[in-house]
């Protein structure tokens, strides 16, 4: 009998207990849900025997020691700044840990002790970071057992909204967290394009978007992620001469959004006094150089016309309009962030889509080829997300690996290593997370 | 008798030794002045009976403290950053200390325990910050006294080079710190304008320069500095409509250098991947969102044609050329100051320009009037810039004040008191430092 041991009850929790419960007969597992909200916890938990839902706060040290010490593998999916809390107990109680989220300095720490105590600490057991990785590996890791070598490396996800559920003129809905949405690409893009290293800085980063094209589902669009260079080494892509990771988004998304980031909209470094009291355009005229008509001055900087969809996309979320915000000492993003959320929002039956492709140049026996692995996966409601299917389920797929034994690596890591990734591809194939390849000469 | 030290024999130290020097019978005065160049310190004293020249290593305790213990009044020209070693030892001791610098956080806190010992740890008695206090209250106040209402108030300053030295098409060379002209503007630009609070964020803050007008000097634009806001209450202008104070550059200077900001030549935040290796056009097309040529890109970005003086700025200062800048482990931001500094040199016989103006619109006896204010001073040459006059006279008189006992404040503070900022005005006034008012209906 093992005891596992989820901390978080959210959105993406469903799938994670769901796979956990169904298997828990065959494997003898007990699982325990503890969640701030014991009613929340319960409804995930349902009447199953092997399943137990308690009240769980996190701050709470003396229930945290309790809990963890009981419990053979922990799973956090607490917000990711909380997962170090989970972290040291787990060291101290000698408890496997998995998280979905990207490895901190602090995590990375604890690595030594962790493989001292022949614990296992997965990170980025999610979709993004997570599935990318895991579907990278698998197709760097075939070409390369074929002889192959590869020259370029590019891969894309985003997190967006079916077509059908896609409704307004910039063809996104917050699926996922907003303030991350608003606050993407800050700082400066790093990567590497025919053997140049590229740094994109913020300023200019969305109004340039690269194009994806992804069969069946038409055109995209990306911006560059924070730091592609990173992955060179972790996925072990030495002289490589392009490597970009990014973000992916419905086309037009990316040219509109440059003009928020341009205005300043994005700035969440600084309180807007009375923020309360702006209306809309009163926010928007506050980063005007000059006294004028804010949707005037936004054509005539960016040089757009009355019909351009730009403006119409600007117009939309009521950017030059009366309105009032009432957002109390908040930030522009802060702002910018509760406009979206009204203009952004899902409907009860809105259906959310993943999107993820890699894209990959290569050369075998003396030939170039162009492998393409794309994922779409749609969600069924605003309850049952894509989002929250494909970050629940590769932790659910390594929980097992790890309680059946499976798993040999020990310390901080994360599934970029064969016992990890190649299990993890084959089940969320088999469980409907597929991805389609496409390879062909160049 | 009393000792007066000055620590740091650097350019804008000799305006201030000479003052000093020169009265030092009349008041009866012992000059010491430090520096790590003992040559240096020695040929700024010369042969003067009252002067002294020592080697001073401002990291040597043992030598700070013996050093500031004889002294009665210590002027710290050090970098900003150091002078808090300074301040805490003039506090031991019981010294009192005058810099150039804006106050920091840490020597603010020094406030309470400086006055509580008697002390005058006087701050910002340089040019800018200095000048532009000193001048601003005197006409502040002689409003206010006549029972005028301030509806308005900008100041701008700037550090120039004069027309006849003027011969590169940016109309600028470094007179000053390199480095803080190429950082200049970074984070948001804070200020108010008809009653409205206004942000301007770096990546536009000098897309639209304010027009300058100086009367005998023509033409020149202004950015706004970081936080205008704060003046309001140091000033005492509460309840005003326009609070603005900016950066002067002669017209032409802002446009160009935001097209480097936009591109991202100004970052500090990161390092450059063998930077030492790139040539000038590789450096700018690092950049670039897509493989093209830079200079085309960036006509095709900024709509400037063949013909355009901006283009020709971008092009002068070698962007486009194969030359290597070869300077290791740089910044963008790093490498453009490389690239300036050979094409913004002053020559030996080049003369700097201080250009300062306010500007007040006021009412008085139901009459809107407005008042402007301005400040025009050349320097001589490359080692006697006006750069350096404006930064240590003001610095040399406040010492004369506190030695003759005519200062009765005590703390930490900055020249907007009147037993301040009336006497420097009208000494400056006398050693050529002149401000030229113009009054009239508006």
């Amino acid at each position: 009998m093992q005891n596992i041991l989820i901390i978080g009850a959210g959105l993406s929790s469903s799938s994670l207990i769901q796979y956990l419960l169904e298997r828990s007969d065959q494997y003898q597992w007990k699982i325990t849900l503890g969640d701030l909200s014991l009613a929340l916890a319960q409804q995930k938990i349902g009447t199953h025997p092997n399943g137990k839902a308690i009240r769980f706060n996190i701050t709470d040290q003396q229930q945290r020691a309790d809990e963890i010490s009981k419990a053979d593998i922990v799973i956090s999916m607490l917000p990711a700044r909380m997962h170090i809390l989970v972290a040291k107990d787990c060291l101290y109680f000698q408890k496997h840990l998995l998280t979905p989220s990207y490895i901190t300095p602090e995590m990375k720490d604890l690595h030594k002790e962790a493989k001292a105590k022949d614990l296992c600490f997965i990170n980025e057991l999610g979709v993004d970071p997570g599935i990318d990785h895991i579907s990278a590996m698998k197709i760097i890791s075939e070409i390369k057992n074929k002889g192959g070598i590869i020259h370029s490396f590019q891969s894309y996800c985003g997190g967006l909204i079916a077509n059908e559920s896609d409704t307004n003129p910039w063809h996104y809905k917050f699926t996922w967290n907003p303030r991350n949405v608003v606050l993407a690409g800050q700082g400066i893009a790093k990567y590497k394009e025919n053997k140049r290293f590229k740094y994109l800085p913020y300023q200019h980063l969305f109004a340039h978007p690269k194009q994806i094209l992804i069969r069946g589902k038409g055109k995209f669009e990306a911006y560059a992620n924070r730091d592609s260079l990173k992955y060179q080494q972790l996925y072990g892509l030495n002289d490589i001469s392009t490597l970009i990771r990014g973000t992916i988004r419905k086309a037009g998304y990316c040219q509109a959004w440059h003009i928020l980031v341009q205005m300043g909209c994005t700035d969440d470094s600084y309180i807007m006094k009375d923020s309360h009291l702006l209306t809309n355009k009163e926010y928007i005229s506050a980063f005007l150089p000059k006294q004028q008509d804010p949707k005037e001055y936004i054509q005539e900087q960016f040089h757009l016309d009355d019909h351009s969809p730009i403006l119409h996309q600007l117009q939309w979320l009521g950017l030059f309009e009366n309105s009032k915000m009432k957002v109390k000492n908040a930030s522009p993003a802060m702002i910018l962030q509760k406009i979206l959320e009204e203009k952004w929002k899902m409907e009860a039956d809105d259906r959310d889509l993943i999107v993820m492709q890699n894209l990959l140049e290569y050369e075998i026996k003396g030939e170039k080829r162009k492998l393409t692995s794309s994922l779409i996966y749609e969600g069924t409601d605003k309850q049952n997300t894509a989002m929250a299917y494909t970050v629940g389920t590769p932790l659910a797929i390594a929980a097992k690996l790890l309680a059946c034994n499976q798993i040999q690596t020990r310390g901080v890591f994360i599934p970029i290593i064969a016992e990890l990734y190649e299990p993890i591809y084959q089940e969320l194939h088999e469980l409907g997370i597929q991805f389609h390849e496409e390879d062909s000469k160049l």
